[in-house]
């Protein structure tokens, strides 16, 4: 059984480095040798065992007819999406990790996959090696789920966790660009878009629909102070970018942002590059799923997971409860959380008024000079127009159950 | 496709009332309506819906060759081991539950099962709901599995979470029977025993070989005390039934008993009827799986997807990584932990010499005439001769790194 990997960066090596670690395992498991043929990047690598194996084409790779699974670990879009496109239209298997590529076209391609016989999977396209995505096509087929929240993306939740031990934003960023966990441009993470991809996927799985990622509202990091930190120090919370879906059939409503987690919820002690997940079904109740949610070998693990799949379903469809119909995107009405705002002090009286009497009035050590409360649960329609008679807002998060 | 449940008790009816709730979405996945032929039981259950279809005898069910599956929620060793015999003989799938059965027959049981053509599944049998099982015979299969370490018996982990509130065990046995997580005879969870066969299986899956439960070194909570308790909450501890298998190979190290769990560690958060398991592997690392451990329709839940599983590979075998080879037992030289011990505080002197100069000494509020330190980490062997030359030991408990 002859195998590829397209782009050989941190997890293409990766999934080189398990191959060899585990071959015995995995020549039992799948009754034969797993060989990796062909490695196509543009670069040499002189140096390593596999380097013999470099091509340049993916031509080479597809006139071997003995290639059954080709690992898509290249990034970006394209020619990823382009490639992959192609070498499923030859019957050829297809894992990958990358998030952009899934989250933009997954049914798309688990639909071509199905019309040739071979299969399109991306287990370690969310949570790294958290064996999370495939109970949704095989385990949980059957429950209804209706909530997804997640810690999705270890590099902010790195910053995050060092904003709460005191350092700024800037410094955390440094420091977790210092240890290899945030890119040199890091605008993917702060910004939200790769937890977005993660949280569409999810949902997607959950209701067997397309989440289209602009259906989710998607903030940053970038915004949160000092201050936001102190309030949540000495009220029991602390700061997380969540991810969470809502599904009720086809509609769902998705968010992610910074929210206030209270210290005793499960997500609160999901810390560094730690991801966790939880996952409510209707009969189920709620399954976390937690572990290191990026590093090369977890996630080389992952992809490697797939292939074994693939390669016992060999000229078989692996199923993915994916589709193409697009979901419909929940009304703003009927999101409804907490919030957190700070407001100057001199707009308490008018906060009061808009908000209502039943707001938690709550403070922060050395902050002064403005005024700060958690509402009662509203909707994302009403918290908007509620900010609208506010003049002087100075933030807001919201708040998790 | 017909199923029929064997033991209409608390999980059995659970399956009955998840078939019915989810229905639509089980018809979906199967392609056809899965009909609750059979229901085993010798009571009747005249104001059930699905009363009419109570029968007495096996006999009756394994007549309808249209039954393809059969649920084993009788619970205790016989007749449901034979009866699962029985029916695997027959070539029908059975899923279970009986995590007693499985300890003891699993392998044995799946053998069976893929000698004729059929499966042995047993999802329900640890953690519930949790999707825990079956990512040791399909997603985990290529990595080395070499720590198991869990919270697995709910019972337990709320007296302990009622204890570390401040009830006696006393107390939180009459509160946890009052809420019907307690049998009215408690003895195989206080005593540890069914957390002895869950990391029996768990150990068992993760090396491919048959964990003997007698191989279990098994201590309950009995015998903890309030001044157990102290200690952990004044040093930012807590106190755990911990679970936890080393595998080296065949060779398993496996342990039930109280820990002093960190405040930090991911299992300290784990409260009420709560379970969760870490499982790390060699590629992998760590991943943790969380979530409500028993609980009528969560168990039931699982019964039920490894009930489409076995009927999506109706006249397969579904494949479980368990086999009949006897695993080794670790020696006790291998096993290594931190111990916090107690003794009489006449026994100082004597302490410091037999355990050396590294141990830490530890104090409790209120506490008062017994002196208690953690010792270096030191093997079973070597732990259990130095406290042979102590004469006062008021309790140790191991401490979870």
């Amino acid at each position: 059984m002859k195998i590829a990997i397209m782009g050989y960066g941190t997890v293409g090596g990766g999934i080189a480095k398990v191959l060899t670690a585990n071959k015995n395992k995995i020549t039992k498991v799948l009754g034969e040798e797993c060989e990796l043929g062909y490695i196509l990047d543009l670069r040499d690598f002189p140096e390593d065992p596999f380097g013999d194996r470099v091509v340049r084409s993916l031509d080479e790779i597809l006139a071997d007819k003995e290639v059954r699974v080709i690992c898509e670990t290249m990034g970006g879009m394209n020619p990823a999406y382009e490639f992959t496109k192609r070498i499923l239209k030859e019957g050829i298997s297809v894992c990958t990790s990358n998030k952009e590529v899934v989250a933009a076209h997954g049914a798309e391609l688990v639909r071509i996959a199905e019309d040739h016989h071979c299969s399109y999977l991306f287990e370690a396209s969310v949570g790294g090696g958290i064996p999370l995505l495939r109970p949704f096509s095989t385990t949980l087929l059957h429950e209804r789920i209706d909530l997804v929240t997640g810690v999705l993306n270890g590099t902010t939740n790195f910053i995050l966790t060092c904003m709460q031990r005191g350092d700024t934003f800037d410094m955390a960023l440094t420091r977790a660009q210092q240890k290899g966990y945030a890119e040199k441009d890091p605008t993917a993470d702060i910004e939200g878009m790769d937890a977005c991809r993660k949280i569409a996927i999810l949902a997607s799985l959950s209701c067997g629909a397309s989440v289209d990622i602009k259906d989710v509202h998607t903030e940053g990091i970038t915004k949160l102070t000092e201050q936001d930190f102190e309030y949540a120090k000495c009220n029991d919370y602390t700061v997380k970018l969540v991810a969470q879906a809502r599904i009720a059939g086809g509609v769902v409503g998705a968010v992610v942002a910074p929210f206030l987690v209270p210290k005793e919820h499960p997500l609160a002690s999901v810390n560094d590059v730690f991801n966790a997940c939880i996952v409510h079904g209707n009969m189920l109740g709620d399954v976390m799923f937690y572990g290191r949610g990026a590093g090369r070998d977890a996630t080389a693990s992952a992809v490697v997971s797939d292939v074994i799949d693939a390669l016992l379903h060999d000229h078989e469809h692996v199923f993915v409860n994916l589709d193409a119909v697009p979901s419909l995107k929940m009304d703003d009405e009927q999101m409804t959380h907490r919030f957190f705002v700070r407001v100057d002090e001199s707009e308490k009286t008018k906060a009061v008024r808009t908000f209502g009497e039943d707001i938690s009035f709550i403070e922060a050590r050395g902050v002064f000079g403005e005024w700060a409360f958690i509402t009662a649960p509203m909707s994302e329609a009403a918290f908007k127009e509620a900010l609208q008679s506010l003049d002087e807002v100075r933030g807001y998060l919201r708040v998790l159950e």
